[in-house]
């Protein structure tokens, strides 16, 4: 490995052919032989006790099989955990009820399943199934909801889910070294993962009586909740998800798996279910909107000496995953930024809209349009270049972030920007009324899980007698090519080409436990348990190979299926004849490696201290908007997305990442918003929830450095979710750039920007 | 685990309700959506030279989807292999041709494939394919075939395959120091393995382009020969085979595999064989007919002086595993008994013949029948009691047989034999002329693999986050319970009840190389594994329960899912608490441990030397026999099977099987033969083969001794295998001690010990 042969390069996904011919199969493609189809019923109330539940006119229906409700549920309070570990603590677990039982909490929930022979005669059942609802009064801002008296979403709980602090230094002492001083409240709305395969699943009894599910999940590992539902052990649940159909953190949590293993326990049939778009829309989480009241103050010459913040997100009516995005959310609020008094208060409440919870980003991106937007109006504000207030604040590798989290590893900020701005090059001229600017923004975000997760994963990686490697891993490969990096790393550690690796993945009878594939984190811990396994076996070839040579094995070199003398003596063997000695020595030529990421024990949940991830990506966005001063639209006209990757080990898949997420990010920041109106969803589908089009997408380019300084394989680092963070704030500074008005409120549509011009000439 | 609590116990085995059920599903159960029907046309000559195929009509005919022949196979000449070593050696690898080339060697020998939508359109296509064949000599006696100038069966190579050699002392010496000499001359027919479920399999290619078979098959890993046939990486084949239908040896080779695996790949579509039974009689191996020359000598108190035997093996027309069986026979050509002399010639040696290859006993029950039946004659001779003989002669731990193998573990023969005879008890009375004899024999057969194959066998055993405990091995299980007593090692090791155990089996990509379901190892090998690797995990707990108890993990046990002190502190755990402390430090709580039976490296193979198996497994049937003088037909009315198992893991298992080798060995004795004349077999269904049906079956007594002196797990040993052994022999000398004849030629059919009556009363 003394030349990197594999990494790096932009070599094809091993699932690249079938992907391109439709052959990859997801959990919405696959059926069972004699396969009942589920649907699900769900209030029509944001906030309503259930007084009665009729179900027997829809049980006599002609081909209905079974009909749930909450008392068919062994367990009905579940809770949402993180992979093998249980010990976050904390006493705000995620926890959910399967089905309803005495309340509904917003609209959507579920109340009753129903499998049957057809999709059809299942719709007819939902229709005869009567539940008998009492209004009850709801709270559907999270403000409000925070007010004493205001109606509890859960009764007898404050609607306060938590309040975390993040504190350095003394804010009343930073606001006294302040030359200017920034107050200014940003509001990013309800996002939609909106994935190509909507929620959906199989499930099905083996002939041993395991429950077995092929589901579009992020976390195989699920199927301990899945078991515990209904009130099994772990090991009589088997859940499958090699292939999803995209995930963006809307996979993270349970969606379709409880519902259908429950049928096809009653049942003892396979069971399907697959969202329909508008169910997908109005019944599953969303991203948190928060509301973000920012107070930063700054020396003249442009220095940071100050930040106060407060951070209110709306968890919805269930608590999911929000206090540990809200915990993201904390530990970036500051940004990059070398920041000497913080104080930032961050709460998320229960309301009764929709539940939130994971969403790309986790907890990154708003903040980032708050940390931005008001680095920008600084800069406005002191007369300074934007990139120069940048430079002379960010954090240097060795300095801390608010937390006290020192940062061990290389920050590249200043390159990423300076990159990003000299890719976008001079301003395009406007035309009449289209007016053009350009904008930055950057941002820091995690990869792997916070640390008090304590976070592990495992590979398992094994040579055939013929030398063909097979890897075994429990990721979920939800597009980003988490599956593909491991072969490469298996094949540039054993000295194969790429053909020769096969991988198997995502499913837990099968694979062993790679924990979640969320949190940007399977390149880090998945790539270096697989880089682990490959080091091992290819020390048993290498050692075994130096026997046969009579050569120190520190000299032998595994390259193109041959074993070689680096120092150049011409003696070599093929990998096969090292393989069959091994095997005659009955030497393993397999190994299961565990990975461990750094761990740390929390003894208390409030204030937020601390190291509390493995490292950071981080990175730049820089694009030149067109801003239509008299319909408002804003059209990102180039976008460069600029960040240091620590190492590509895929550069094709890092290009379509940064890509990928830049457009993301681009929706967030000019369409995308799921509207709720008193619980209600106002946009449930594709014509009233606007992702960006393939008309909108400017060409992206992608700037890719390589520190090597990342805690991943190689010294990767991950761009999953770090590529969507900074986009929304660059444009809201390009069309800052371009039209002189600042847009506080994502999306910026052009309704808002209209408006906001409309003020700005008015109050001229 | 100082008292056993789960091994030793007669439980249920984990898959009992879906096998009573009718729920286990087998491989020609298995069917998928899509899937073609294949059939094999086969050759209807013995000895022809193929001058030409025509398969164009067959091409043509409306839902015939491919015809292939030899040409069409990638590699067609493929070899039986042994797992996952390939350092045998010795030059006569089993090897075969997938479909004949040139010319065809037996009657049945498969010449080319058809896949079809239907069945039925499958065999109107063999009949449209025109073979033109021209008739060659062939020769069926392996006697014959050995003589200079007899035809040869693959043309340039003798048709003796192998000389093999055991030699101990100076048999001239021997025959000098005897008082008796006793020269006799057995034979012992072909067998067919009768499984309830034929050779059948499915195979499919799996949306990432590997060859995935569900079959029918003792060695899932033929994955490898499966891969060579097609030209591809041994990765790039899987083969599926948990529960089997019946393998006694049968399914050791590859049956369907190669076709099926063939025609999927020309197909890209699934593809499914099952041989009818007249197929499976006609066309798949069987166990091997011998000749075997015995010269025997005694001296009057019935020391056993020398043994100089030839024994001659028909290996049909194909080498398969026919070197192999014949080194299990000479191991034990001597049997169980101190000969100072010995001198045993074998040979193995191709005919025109349909190919032989493993079944139950492998080499074993043939030369048991020769030297039991010597034995009860010399005893007969020399006026002694047939136990007397042989207590006096059997081996005792420490001493050798003949290769120079040291019995280091205990020889539990005076033990089984005393028992068995005593459970026979008393002779009942005959009536008119149905005349009672009672016969006693004994046997010794090897469990695990020869040592030069250098076994290993890997097991994967992991504790859920609950408790639960998941084993994954690549057992398969042929009726054996080879699953079920990996559950049970699991369980008394991690303290749990059995119903918290599932075990994942038989499947390449799922579970860890556990070679082949052959050779009585896998309780030996599997049972080791699972053991070391649930051990690991085990002290992983106890450290960790030690830590939080703050006691020595010494005085620690699990028991009952929970963490108990043995030393009365009173101090417990549960197990899930210890399992979530082990996962919040990232302590892997899962183990893959790889069991290396004792390794030898054979430097010649002609003369057998030296140690060959890891230890035997000993035994004596006692049998009752009820011979009507009238009809010569012998009817078994009491049959004793007993046997040191060194430990019985399941009571009920143990007993299952010697039961049922009981009966597989009487079949032997008494009425199982294939017929083949002039190497046409007369003998293609059950009509004319006979099997013992439950109106010939005895109540088999069955008397478990354990010495605890295996080398399986908790000093289990196997016996699959030897449990057919001497039953045989002890039939042949339940005749004679009934009416006084002597048949030296399985199986005793009625007309054979009528004629040696009638010869015995002209004689008189």
């Amino acid at each position: 490995m003394t030349e990197l042969k594999i990494i790096g390069k932009p070599v094809a996904r091993h699932d690249a052919w079938e992907k391109a011919f439709g052959l990859t199969k997801y959990a919405a493609d696959f059926s069972m032989p004699g396969m009942l189809h589920a649907k699900v019923l769900r209030s029509p109330h944001a906030s309503a006790r259930i007084v009665s539940i009729n179900t027997g006119r829809a049980e006599r229906l002609d081909g209905v099989k079974a009909v749930l409700t909450a008392k068919d549920v062994p367990k009905n309070e579940s809770v949402t955990r993180f992979g093998q570990t249980h010990t976050v603590g904390g006493g705000f677990e995620g926890l959910y009820r399967v089905l309803a039982d005495k309340k509904v909490h917003y609209v959507g929930e579920a109340v009753a399943l129903v499998a049957a022979e057809t999709e059809e005669i299942a719709e007819q059942a939902l229709e005869l199934i009567k539940v008998e609802y009492e209004p009850l009064p709801g709270v559907f801002d999270p403000l409000e909801a925070m007010k004493p008296g205001a109606p509890q979403v859960e009764e007898g709980r404050s609607n306060i889910i938590t309040h975390f602090e993040v504190i350095q230094g003394n804010v009343e002492e930073g606001f006294a070294q302040a030359d200017l001083i920034l107050e200014n409240t940003y509001r990013v709305p309800f996002v939609d993962h909106a994935y190509l395969e909507p929620e959906s699943g199989v499930a099905w009894i083996d002939e041993d009586g395991v429950i077995t599910l092929r589901v579009s999940t992020q976390v195989i590992e699920h199927f301990r909740g899945i078991a515990e539902v209904l009130n099994l052990p772990h090991n009589r649940v088997r859940v499958i998800a090699p292939y999803v159909g995209g995930g963006f953190g809307g996979k993270e949590d349970i969606t379709v798996e409880s519902f259908i293993a429950l049928l096809t326990y009653r049942t003892r049939r396979p069971v399907k279910l697959t969202y329909t778009r508008e169910e997908s829309i109005l019944c599953h989480s969303k991203r948190h909107p928060y509301v973000l009241e920012y107070k930063t103050g700054a020396k003249k010459d442009g220095r940071l000496t100050v930040l106060k913040a407060r951070i209110t997100s709306d968890s919805g009516a269930y608590v999911y995953l929000s206090p540990w995005v809200l915990t993201y959310s904390m530990v970036t609020a500051a940004g990059p930024y070398r920041i000497p008094h913080v104080h930032v208060d961050g709460y998320t409440v229960l309301t009764n809209n929709i539940y939130t919870s994971a969403n790309r980003g986790f907890g990154a991106p708003q903040v980032c349009f708050a940390y931005e937007s008001q680095m920008d109006e600084l800069a406005g504000r002191l007369g300074m270049d934007p990139l120069e207030i940048r430079k002379i604040n960010y954090l240097a590798k060795g300095e801390s972030i608010a937390t006290g989290q020192v940062l061990e590893h290389h920050v590249g900020l200043p390159e990423t920007t300076q990159k990003a701005w000299e890719a976008l090059g001079a301003k395009s001229p406007g035309r009449g009324k289209v007016k053009v600017g350009q904008g930055i923004a950057s941002g820091m975000m995690s990869y792997g899980r916070m640390m008090f997760l304590h976070d592990t994963s495992r590979s398992y990686v094994s040579v055939e007698m013929d030398g063909s490697v097979t890897v075994r891993a429990g990721v979920q490969d939800i597009g980003g090519g988490q599956s593909s990096s491991l072969c490469q790393i298996a094949a540039e550690v054993l000295g194969v080409p790429l053909e020769d690796i096969k991988v198997y993945f995502g499913d837990t009878a099968l694979t062993p436990l790679a924990g979640t594939t969320t949190a940007t984190r399977q390149l880090y811990m998945s790539g270096n348990a697989t880089l682990m396994a490959a080091k091992e076996v290819r020390q048993t070839l290498l050692k075994k190979a130096g026997e046969l040579l009579e050569l120190d094995p520190e000299r032998l070199d595994l390259v193109d299926r041959e074993v070689v003398d680096k120092e150049g003596s011409g003696k070599m063997l093929n990998l096969t004849e090292v393989v069959r000695a091994c095997a005659s020595d009955g030497l393993p030529l397999y190994h299961v490696a565990l990975f461990r990421a750094p761990f740390r024990t929390l003894t208390q949940f409030k204030q937020i201290e601390g190291q509390v991830f493995p490292d950071f990506t981080y990175g730049t966005h820089a694009v030149e908007v067109a801003v239509d001063e008299e319909t408002g639209k804003a059209k990102v006209l180039k976008l460069v997305a600029s960040y240091d990757v620590g190492r590509a080990i895929n550069r094709l898949s890092v290009e379509g990442q940064l890509e990928g997420g830049a457009i993301y990010g681009m929706g967030y920041g000019l369409t995308e918003e799921v509207v709720i109106e008193r619980g209600e969803i106002k946009t449930p589908s594709f014509s009233e929830y606007l992702l960006p089009t393939a008309m909108d997408v400017p060409e992206v380019q992608t700037i890719v450095l390589e520190s090597g300084d990342g805690v991943g394989p190689f010294g990767a680092k991950g761009v999953g979710e770090p590529s969507v963070n900074s986009i929304a704030p660059a444009i809201a500074n390009a069309v800052y750039d371009a039209v002189g008005v600042r847009i506080r409120d994502l999306p910026l549509t052009p309704e808002k920007v209209l408006r906001a011009i409309k003020q700005k000439e008015k109050s001229k």
